[in-house]
């Protein structure tokens, strides 16, 4: 049998909302590799799919520094790059899991950019954080000719200000410590009545506000926390 | 058992991306109400999740007339969201599939805002088609500090250009026969290398093409054509 990489988006967090090609695959595997958020720590994508997993499957967790400097983690994008082409090499069926889509704000890109098209790769796509989200709060995303925009709240200020007075629906990706900036920036824009906030979606955890004006500005939110904003829907019951 | 309706996308067309929630429910149904492009024609939806159905639920096809008047059209959401509303209050289990995601771009909204929230509502969300192209043409999404939008083609031209000259990264969906307008466009702001048009992605039918000046302006595009524009990514093998 000759060697195989799939590149796994895992959906957003519950465990039945990831696909039935993932499932299959997942129970095919010889080695999977999983991202940690921390060095040893756990994998919240390995653990949503443990139970596809059948005994004989090695795990090799690995943990991608967030905020070392540049050097640090380009050397283990190249490492982790080269152990996956290196387990395919040895005819072994290599699976690497992401959270949500494996194309969208996703650790395995940097991975793909690195291995390059190939014969051997196969990426299975994955239910997104926000679709997740919309579904989870009824709050539709974008319809007929309404447009949506995909932001992360690392980006500047100006650019998250555009897309919102541009966009019908807005998402608000990695808003974790940047909550007060967006938040004033939302009442600046009188959206409060058109956003909300869940945080691990579909997860036991999972949390929503639907008044971002009764969030405390010093309140410590979960790392998976995305603002939902749709101007032409209310968030509020 | 108490009546419920599950409104579920089935993923971008490939039975296997539909979600392991979705297979199981559809399993469960009673009924399975699902969109059919045209009057008495067959349903793409229903073709997706065919082999998750067990013998003892009805089938309802039901078409939704898209260029017709505003009445018209608002006549037969009416009716259909009171007969999903008729058949929950029988006690049956009730299935709504819809292509893609259930909250993009989805005929299921309109029923939505004329159901509205309800306990007996559960939302499945699925994998878009949009995610399905990056991972089949090896064309990654937005990442890090970068942004997305998805417009459809049917949006104002001045709409399209603004977003393509904002984001890293912009969908656009609902090409058909729009295609000479948004080729123009593409061309004009010297995105040809980083486009690519994609049609019925993950269907035995699919077709790629990743040059778009070679995509003739007579040339009749199937009705799901979706262009991915990534400028910081080379479309060209």
């Amino acid at each position: 049998m000759n060697g195989k990489l799939y590149a796994i988006g895992v959906g957003p967090g519950a465990s039945d909302l990831v696909t039935v090609r993932a499932a299959r695959i997942l129970a095919g595997l010889d080695v999977l590799y999983a991202p940690a958020g921390r060095k040893g720590g756990d994998s919240l994508a390995l653990s949503i799919v443990r139970e596809y997993l059948l005994p004989h499957t090695e795990i090799r967790t690995c943990h991608f520094p967030m905020n070392s400097n540049g050097e640090e983690k380009q050397a283990v994008w190249d490492e982790v790059a080269q152990q996956l082409q290196d387990e395919v090499a040895q005819g072994r069926q290599v699976g690497f899991i992401t959270l949500g889509d494996a194309m969208l704000f996703s650790t395995w890109v940097f991975l793909l950019a690195r291995i390059g098209w190939q014969e051997w790769l196969e990426i299975v796509p994955g239910v997104t954080s926000f679709a997740a989200i919309a579904a989870r709060t009824v709050l539709p995303l974008a319809m007929e000719q309404q447009s949506m925009a995909i932001m992360s709240c690392t980006a500047p200020e100006a650019e998250l200000e555009q897309a919102l007075q541009t966009h019908d629906c807005v998402v608000l990706m990695k808003v974790y410590n940047r909550f007060t900036t967006v938040s004033a920036l939302l009442a600046r824009l009188n959206l409060f009545e058109h956003a909300l906030l869940m945080a691990d979606a579909t997860l036991p955890s999972e949390q929503c506000w639907r008044r971002l004006d009764q969030i405390d500005a010093d309140q410590k939110l979960p790392y998976f926390s995305t603002i939902l904003v749709n101007k032409q829907w209310h968030t509020e019951k």
